[in-house]
């Protein structure tokens, strides 16, 4: 890993990759630079097979991410503001940029959100695997609220993760969403305190990476968000059949039903790099603006 | 607004339009006339920039609406007794056509549930935003009960609103599902005892009214809806490149942030009517008939 | 029906059909001739209009289903070991044909999950319409902790079934999942004392046979499952439209009106056998290998 970032921060502790926003003085408002930072953290935590979970929290109390940074006024969400933008990413929203990274990683993502989280901090929330947050948290949607409309593709990913009556009232209405709220509607997973956060996010990280073989573990997450988008399930039943084929001639299993029958932890030596070395159709998304808009 | 209809009544106070099925003597059912007098309701509350928020309830105290009205006796459901039906809309279910109306609006839908919502009364509720319901009211899909399907798109909306697993239990076996199983289910949002319930519905379409932005919440409205049947989230991000750079570049993004910058309610001056003037393929609804049926 | 199976009991009870996986001293364990007198059951099942329900559950005390049989040892999972599959599924997850037999089903299928339900165990409850456990019963969608993938289309089923944030928390971690939480996660409707299990999934699939159109819970529940992979609701409109017509036409509809004003018990006779003789496009899935994988 690179010594360091502008906005981030970052820590290897044995298999997991935490990495903290960094702008506590502006309660980690989102910047183009963390946007990209933050990009480039997903693409050396997939290249690194160290690597077996990525937290992602915020620095100080207050906030995990208050949104898009808006010291540049009343024009801050003007496209005309970001013209330097438009070089390597002409006419996409940067959010959706970021939420369509998450979505392809290859390491399980894990969100402990310690304060508030709004805009595209809530948003680049959805992608991630799985939102812990402390009690005292809070989650906005509030794209009406600032005369905008949802980005980070929101739009998507809000509805599959806490169904579309709680997506539409939150959204449409653009309130703030306690913890307890957010625990009920599935956004978060569990919800403890503030001082428990580190500790929880860890645990679950480590539960994955003590206890799965880290192939296993890249298939099946990008398995269950594609096929979430299929039509129907005989194309789950093609992927799965080629991939469990595969899976099930590996040294990984070989393991796996070892370690089970002897009642032993598995040490499994499978590695991501390898495995995701060749790019698949099913793990390639559609090319930005050639499609059909429906 | 037109001064009366036959099926409904109609009271616009403040930014609230209010629609009250009024059937009572006839626990509101549902007739030819109704359905075609809702879709109207909603041609002119999109075309009408002082309706912010639209609220669906029943008059009496006994339904919201039990259904479509059985007063046709035992081949109530025959179509050839809907003759005068098959010269504007041959061949298509009548509620779907409510259905997909109901979908397409632009602006929010509250179901302000009072009592009993039975078939289409409660197939009506799910392409609205919102359900909150009195605490004595009840839900039944009760096609299988009747010899006949679902209806009004609920084979779509259904699953999506309440998951699939409930959606079967309760369409399969046909029972009556109380208020406190539809909360726990997220097919309503809120549950009040029945004197507050006009408040509470009034409550949260001023909250939208009184917050957010009208295009915005159209704008969202339609993205979530239409994308929650997108096969991978660049469909939206897509969508939401171009709203984002349009809306971000309005009047309404600079107000939203300026008031949230000095901490006061924001006046938004976007008009719905002006912005949804043009129609746009992702809002055109796919012709009947002509696509395949999986 | 035919008297034996080798893995299965069976016995119809009035409109029941219990099924019980039948090695219980294999923890019920999957092996490929379950899963062959599986499809099996479930084609004698659709062919018999004396069935109106079918449950399945597991002999003894200790598992529904332990998931797939490791008799094989370490290289179980090979497919090198299972080239009698070739034959008649070349290349097809053994687990993904079951699942896909289930889905089609034209009666609805109730699991009673008595014990541990784990890999294909739990993921064949999945296309099932009812989940109901006893308090002691666990869940486990251990692929990755086995070092494979998830297979019987879970991909495609879990996320449906219980969000996909549960989905992902459940499979990328491959911890056993509670009775508890798996009512909490919708992945079962109810939870009861093991000694009243039968009871309870008698009772429910009595609920749907005294009261429902057998034609209608077939079109309703294929209706349903469909549909939750459609990508408009207009797709619902087109087949509802069509089937609204023809099942308000029939002699089930008449009964059903009739029965429902005179508030007694309907009696249906409309039979699946005669309903579904004729495969219709929107029933068939689409061929094994044939369709892009997206």
């Amino acid at each position: 890993m690179p010594p360091s970032f502008e906005t981030l921060r970052w820590e290897l502790d044995g298999p997991v990759l935490t990495i903290t926003l960094d702008r506590a003085d502006h309660m980690n408002a989102m910047t183009r630079t963390m946007r990209r930072e933050l990009c480039r953290v997903l693409d050396l935590a997939d290249g690194d097979d160290a690597v077996r979970a990525v937290v992602f929290t915020g620095a100080g109390t207050r906030a995990f991410c208050a949104g898009f940074d808006l010291a540049g006024g009343p024009a801050s969400f003007d496209p005309a503001n970001r013209a330097d933008d438009a070089v390597d990413e002409p006419d996409r929203d940067g959010g959706g940029v970021l939420a369509l990274r998450l979505f392809a990683s290859t390491k399980p993502l894990i969100a402990a959100v310690n304060g508030a989280a709004v805009g595209i901090g809530a948003a680049m929330t959805l992608p991630m695997d799985l939102r812990i947050a402390a009690d005292g948290a809070r989650f906005g949607f509030v794209y009406a609220r600032r005369g905008i409309v949802p980005d980070a593709c929101a739009s998507w990913f809000l509805p599959r993760v806490v169904g579309i009556g709680r997506a539409l009232e939150w959204s449409l209405s653009g309130r703030l969403v306690t913890g307890a709220e957010a625990l009920a509607g599935g956004l978060v997973q569990r919800l403890v305190p503030a001082d428990e956060l580190r500790g929880a996010a860890r645990a679950a990280a480590l539960e994955i990476a003590e206890n799965t073989a880290p192939v296993s573990v890249a298939l099946t997450r990008q398995l269950m968000w594609r096929m979430l988008g299929a039509n129907h399930p005989m194309a789950a039943h093609r992927l799965e059949s080629r991939l469990i084929a595969e899976r099930g001639a590996s040294a990984d299993a070989r393991e796996g039903v070892a370690a089970f029958a002897a009642k032993r932890k598995p040490a499994f030596e499978g590695r991501v790099s390898e495995a995701f070395a060749a790019p698949e159709p099913w793990r390639t998304d559609p090319p930005f603006g050639a499609c059909d808009e429906r």
